[in-house]
């Protein structure tokens, strides 16, 4: 793996026996000083205690770091859970000699067990003394939970002549949804940003990416979004509204979309990754809407699974996105093949499209006629593999 | 099995060689007389043309006979299928000597491909050769597709002194979600029902039994529930409103409540039937909001399937699904077993969870603690076969 940078940040990850397997469970990322910072958090109504308390943090602008424990969720644990999820900022605060409420804790793993406390105290006294500005594959890697790999990009622009940098890295696998879907995603940058602008971004950013992909619909208790700027590219600020924003947006857009089509990537048990594209639709949201229904049906990802090019499943769950339509008129390609044309199925093409479902990735698009407003949507299919793996995950 | 016999109603069911494995696939209900009659039609917006013609015919009220076709959905077939559908009930209307307008057409099976008419007309030729007051179960087993066995529920009650007859008879695996899921349902009475009445009552009858159900969550494009009343049971016409109605309704409901369960428990791979119960909600529709929710929940039923009490991943689902709660006051139990209480995970009764997960069928229970209002919804798991079947269901 590249060895990714940012400057002003400094990063760890280290195993201090939360996970029986033995690996990385405890991530630090320290900001050299305090960084402007904007963040989502899962729109679940069942918050982990450590959304709770992120939440309440970013009601200030500045945070200098963030703990994260990956291996369980510190999820439906009451008011041990709240307490010990404001002891993970309080150790992290002492070890860094930082103030604790600068301090944002994520968790990520099994729900309903309070966290082993003493093992999270000793990684964060391990991840201290491990802290480095190389350290960002490591932390990468101690977030992780069924995720096959890590998940990492970067990038770079250029504002007002100075050179920027961002990089990102998620975990999760599943429990991938729009609006924050158990995934924890830490963005950095070392662009100046004021925080109403670093706010705008994060959420533009989501939009697309984030926000468009699902593995099975389901969002988490802990699901949290983290765009962190130091400030030390030495640009001058970007404000709301701005050609620097604008530029800036477009990184970590970018940032952000490999790291989402990542996360489908490594979907549990997924072998492909399909963009459901709406087109012609007369709203953003109707197509968006429809596109999550399709890409969210059981039937349609066990057909993917299957390379079976059923267009009566997609056409069926078109039908049931709850957006008026009129089925005489929809058309869906399987990539540049033509399976459905005026709601009519041409199975002659069959041949054809099986060819295109036997890729690891394609398009399905479904054009609507009806507007001129479309949405796309990324998602995995749905096979044996992720049977296996979530009839077994506590076991 | 039992013999099932309705005064008033004959039956067949025959094979006609659509269905490539030899098994029956055309079916005839016919009433002696122009029999009472009302339905439900799927609520996806993709419709077959077998659905549009029988929308068409149910503006009268009366009707003599249904030609049902499995193997083949008769659905985005475009205008060829709408003139198929329309023959289907011509070729009835022909070899009955009955009016064709009086004959409601139903298809089942793969989405796509043109009805093989000549095999059709041959089927209703040959149906109508066999009919017989005897052939219930035969018919019964002439419109199954996926389906692992036949599904059928009677009941009797007494209505003013005369005794009165239900049965039904009900297709479906997959595609099972309220409002109507490729789920071909014929239910019949020889009770004498005015038309009015017999309207409310099947609507009234879905809504806890077919509407309450799911397998896959998505509805069909032909789902179809049609209850017919012979009126030979003599007792005097049932009105609205009447105490022969609670009657009959309270049976009714009987009868489709058995053959909902039916096709929950035939869900494609499922092992397990699992009533999803919502207590203390603010209103009916949040209840039921919140147990399809978690019914539908794919990580929800690979749990079941894996006999996991992985009550995280009910607490998620219940998050989810857009009604506002207070998560701390939440309540899940594995029929008797507390394994969340408050918001806070009882991990100290996993043991006792799984013993109730290893049964067959078990229910679970969520109470929200902020009103008085429930609902159940019943939905079985999602295991290996049903990724086998659904994704190699054509080929």
């Amino acid at each position: 793996m590249r060895k990714i940078k940012v400057p002003g940040f400094q990063f760890a990850g280290v195993a201090c026996g939360i996970k029986k397997s033995g690996k990385k469970d405890l991530a630090l990322i320290v900001a050299d000083k305090p960084a402007t910072a904007a963040a989502l958090f899962t729109s679940n109504q069942v918050k982990s205690p450590a959304v709770l308390v992120g939440m309440e943090r970013m009601r200030a602008t500045k945070i200098r770091a963030v703990v994260v424990n990956s291996g369980n969720a510190n999820a439906c644990t009451g008011a041990r859970g709240l307490s010990d999820a404001r002891e993970m900022c309080r150790e992290a605060g002492a070890m860094l000699s930082i103030d604790p409420n600068l301090v944002i804790p994520s968790s990520t793993g099994i729900i309903g067990i309070p966290l082993p406390m003493d093992k999270v105290a000793r990684g964060i006294e391990k991840a201290a003394a491990h802290l480095s500005a190389d350290g960002f594959s490591a932390a990468a890697e101690a977030i992780m939970t069924t995720d096959r790999f890590v998940k990492v990009a970067s990038a770079r622009c250029s504002v007002g002549g100075k050179p920027v940098r961002i990089a990102g890295m998620v975990k999760g696998a599943g429990m991938i949804a729009p609006h924050m879907a158990t995934m924890l995603a830490y963005i950095l940058t070392d662009a100046a940003v004021d925080a109403r602008s670093l706010r705008y971004v994060v959420r533009a950013a989501a939009e697309e990416t984030f926000n468009s992909v699902t593995v099975d619909g389901d969002r988490s208790t802990n699901d949290t979004v983290l765009l962190l700027a130091s400030g030390r590219a030495g640009n001058s600020l970007i404000k709301r509204n701005s050609r620097g924003e604008k530029i800036l947006l477009q990184s970590v857009r970018r940032v952000m979309k490999e790291l989402a089509l990542k996360l489908v990537e490594d979907g549990e048990g997924a072998t492909k990754v399909v963009e459901i594209r709406v087109e012609g639709a007369r709203s953003t949201t109707d197509a968006k809407k429809i596109a999550f229904k399709v890409a969210n049906s059981q039937l349609v990802k066990t057909a993917f699974y299957g390379q079976d090019p059923n267009f009566g499943r997609i056409m069926v769950a078109v039908g049931c996105a709850g957006v008026p339509l009129n089925a005489a008129r929809v058309d869906v390609l399987f990539d540049k093949v033509v399976v459905v044309k005026g709601g009519v199925g041409q199975p002659v093409r069959e041949r054809a499209a099986a060819r295109v479902l036997r890729r690891s990735s394609f398009p399905v698009k479904i054009r609507l006629h009806q507007g001129r407003k479309k949405a796309s949507v990324w998602t995995s299919d749905l096979g044996h593999d992720y049977v296996r793996i979530n009839s077994a995950y506590r076991t």
